[in-house]
């Protein structure tokens, strides 16, 4: 690896023909200290960024001719690889970039959980596990202490982030209880990915309400194994996703079990005490209620919290965009993190509203 | 009241200028048994309808003139009356009507809870509870039974439908347990009604995804009265409403105890040997999953429930049309068991797709 | 051909897997005189049609197999033929069709131009130039008197049906001149057909607003033979189509010469004559602004026209469904016409409004 | 006016509470050189900006109290003051602040005609005349050079500046020619401002393709004059404006006589040649079609022609967000040159897509 800190750090993004590939470029381009130096993708190699992503033309990384994706070159290209390919590739790819000294942060799920869980979760044996134990998982709000020097990053996935953001510091609070939440997601279509289909056309979707995947979603592992590391326990999660009709948002909400005698206001006093100092957690307000739209094309990420005594429920809900604080922000929100610099960073938050 | 199963039943709707009202108007104009002959109003009045819904221009009842809330007239015109007044309405104005021999079907929540629960969950003391014990709760597929020669027929909620259509049968066959049931509710803004309000804008609703109102939504109480009504037992009910960017269309995701030992496919049968013979109720198939779009324009509801053995938990889905099965389509369906009528007559189950 | 007019004419829908393919049996399910007994694909064929349309699974025809596009199979089980395959397609397969003694109403675009035409706007040599001035251009509100009995049916496009409809008794009346006229087109993007790509997602639709084949767009010439068909005057038309972000709705802005001292009334009484009886022509009132929600699933078509006298230009103005009076709609209201029915038998007036 | 050119302008923003205003505060609270120290508004007065924009809760401008729109207050406070409350309230505003030293930014259509126009196309006779011959029509890809030290700008409306953008330089090099250029524009919702009603509702909108106000739009007169200053020829303009169902962007699509002989590699040279260097326009290659998406949350304004030799036509097209290009981007733009600074400072072409 070369010498972090200083004002140009090189960057290689893989996957750079998806959404996540896409808006890690759209980001990067004002990011002061990471220059992205090679684009990389399994199709459309030859092309231009900008011609696969024609709203990059005006950045200077758009004119970038997109490459296959050869270790070697990467790592001789680039000191920090951001690695967005669809699951599974990463897992493959990682350990050579990884020997040649780049540092990876990968989109994907190749290194979030333990090699047990990828033949039931993501349908393939992981080829290797070892890095398994190296790779730190990259919820900078909670597990940042562990990033500063790391080789190897799990960025987190759209849906774990919100949940686990919010119900963890609950847990540990003792303010919700060990047992079964319940998480209801609710996604844009952005998170099914670039390629097209029938179900993701325009004509589907539009007037549509979806539930998906139920209850064999890859997130709900990585749901549990993140609240365990977080809180120390790890309740069960049962996890129904839905598509929505918009393009960029997650929102989340979950039912856990309250500690009996708990408020609203001590739900939404733990939250803001925890997140108090960080610049992407907005905890809000007693009634205020969270929107994914708020978030759109920032890092940010909202959390409210409600008790209900009448059933002893508290109810976490979490939004974010899925693109940044869901996926290619909070990976440069890890880098920042990786390489010494302030977490903020080339980071947004100043959503396109209305 | 008039005698019934004759060609033409007059037909008033109240509330005829709200999104409720309109639904009714529409679906009756090809009603080949019912006829809309008076349309009343708070506002508007003197206005012909088709000027305050200009999509009603092509039909007969557009030119009606909107009228006043008169109950005397409305009794006068109309041996059926629809009132879909904003809730609080009708039950002041309910027993008048049914006092001079109208039948009366309404569509707000006025009649569909015990008496002490309205200060709670509506904010008002019901002004006239006698007549709650002679109300009908409306639901044609689980209480038909009870609807021919009733007089007064509370129409259910928009979200109680589809989560007591779902989880009655699975209540009742020991499928699932007594408990808790976390109801995850998505709306369209059609459900939010039709006065204008920022929140309900164009500009703050694409790209939104919104809670609301949790954990005091008077549907909560409505569910579980529901669910007792249909399967003699009462769980209790966690309910968290969200705003969608779509007009119409209501998913409902519920989370009960599932009796362990049992698959989706147990969950599945039980659910068609209830609704076999029922034209509005689509059961579907292991793996098919459910979607609001493909209820649109319809008095259809999808049903779907999904065995987690991991966790014990059955998952419960229903879509409808909140404007249809949700509110006018089942109000007609109401009627015409009322009357004496087949139910389906006058609704349709061709969706509005793509 | 077997007899007209008896209570069960049979009808078969070639292209049944895409969106006017499905809209045609959608429509027909409740259709008193025609039945569909035959639907054919090119792709899926064996499946049954509901399992590439999940949303008729309620009617009859959706347990219909798709077959074969074989024309003995075809006009062996139906009177009438439907054919909604991709443009090109028809003119080969029609007159095997309308040799076996089949009524042919054709909704792509193989039979609306003269031979000379296909090479430049459609990119084809028409195999069968003979039969062209054997079709109607089935536009029945103005040439109506030429469809009972006829035996092969153009029908129009989506684009140009709100353009001749709108701009065609105005010029035959003299309010508007001859000379050029500008039409601006926007449509929801089923009209872009049900093949999934990138640029018809939702993630690439959402927000977008975008022309496309300008200048080349193949109903630039029908816009123009249709004006000469029914007003005897051919205008040059430039035309200028939009994809907006909805599914359905066609939306025509034609900028017009607009004869000196003529004011909207004029204008619009001209149009008011006109469409006086004709069930799914709305003449909108001065001021009145089409609105092509309004007319979603319907086979309505609303006018307006207002006089500029400042730039002496007339703007007319029409919106439809394009599913609907843009194609299956109006193909079923041509097919009325042919078979001696009433125009407006099994089509609707009742917008899916909001 | 304090001396220009350090390092902190200070800005005040008035019609706080509005779409534009709420968009000044977003884009400013990026620039490094000017700060948001006032925010004024008619309602909300005492509020917090961040309680009626949520979305700015993270920004430093959110916490500023809402006051009073009082002209000494307001120059006391800052150097520019971008006015953005609706049309009629900056001309009587304006004087004195201009009067105080502020320099002023008019986002309204207060000072883009000459006084006669008023009365027709505004509804009022404009209360201070004389100031119409000081303002600056500063769309600044053409005007430019005139800004540096102006003390009052008239900011373009959103449609005239791609119509302009577009138009001009085909017209001065005479590749389209004098005459009548009929102009079809789409705007999303928020061009329609904040206050609720119907008409903008979620549910009066989606699924809506509307046109409105024709022909009487006030940028009709504004096209022409814009066009007349920057070409030195007026055409008459034809403007006929349309709804569609998006929140952001402008596109407007231009029919204008075409010099014979042109060819669509002309009209894009002249256009590419005129805007080279200039950082937020984008000409297009032939073929490719311009989309408002791609200009969400940015400065951008794309530009697209085309020629049709057939009719003697150039389609002429332009794509932008209203409320950056279109209106509180370009008042940045327009202040950043008046100020001396780069014209780029603080405005983005980093499109939140998809």
């Amino acid at each position: 690896m070369r010498i972090v800190g200083v004002s140009s750090i090189s960057a290689a993004v893989l996957g750079a023909s998806g959404f996540s590939g896409g808006e890690l470029v759209r980001l990067l381009d004002t990011h002061p200290s990471i220059e992205v130096t090679y684009v990389g993708a399994n199709r459309s190699v030859g092309k231009r960024l900008a011609e696969v992503h024609p709203h990059l033309a005006p950045m200077a990384a758009g004119g970038l001719p997109l490459k296959a994706l050869d270790p070697d070159a990467v790592s001789g290209a680039a000191d920090v690889v951001f690695t967005a390919m669809p699951h599974g590739s990463s897992a493959r790819l990682a350990p050579a970039l990884l020997g040649s000294g780049s540092i990876v942060i990968d989109l994907a799920g190749d290194f979030r959980l333990p090699a047990e869980a990828y033949p039931r979760w993501y349908g393939f044996e992981h080829p290797e596990p070892a890095w398994l134990d190296e790779a730190i998982y990259g919820l900078p709000e909670l597990f940042g202490d562990r990033l500063p020097g790391a080789k190897l990053v799990a960025n987190p996935g759209c849906f774990p982030t919100p949940v686990i953001l919010g119900c963890a510091p609950l847990l540990e609070a003792g303010l919700i209880q060990p047992g079964t939440i319940f998480v209801d997601g609710k996604t844009g279509l952005s998170g099914a990915g670039r390629g097209p289909s029938e179900a993701t056309s325009f004509a589907a979707t539009d007037g549509s309400i979806r539930p998906y995947r139920i209850p064999g979603h890859q997130h709900t592992p990585e749901m549990e194994r993140g609240l365990e590391l977080a809180a120390g326990t790890a309740p069960a999660i049962v996890f129904a996703p839905h598509l929505v009709p918009t393009v960029r948002g997650v929102l989340t909400t979950c039912f856990a079990p309250l500690r009996s005698d708990t408020t609203t206001e001590d739900l939404l006093r733990c939250l803001a005490d925890v997140y108090r100092d960080r610049p992407f957690v907005r905890v809000l307000a007693p009634g205020e209620m969270a929107d994914a739209k708020r978030t759109r094309g920032t890092n940010l990420v909202e959390l409210q919290a409600v008790a209900d005594p009448r059933s002893g429920t508290a109810v976490v809900i979490g939004a974010l965009d899925n693109l940044v604080k869901g996926a290619a922000g909070q990976a440069i929100q890890n880098a920042n993190l990786v390489l010494g610099l302030p977490e903020e960073t080339g980071l947004s938050r100043s959503a396109v509203v209305p």
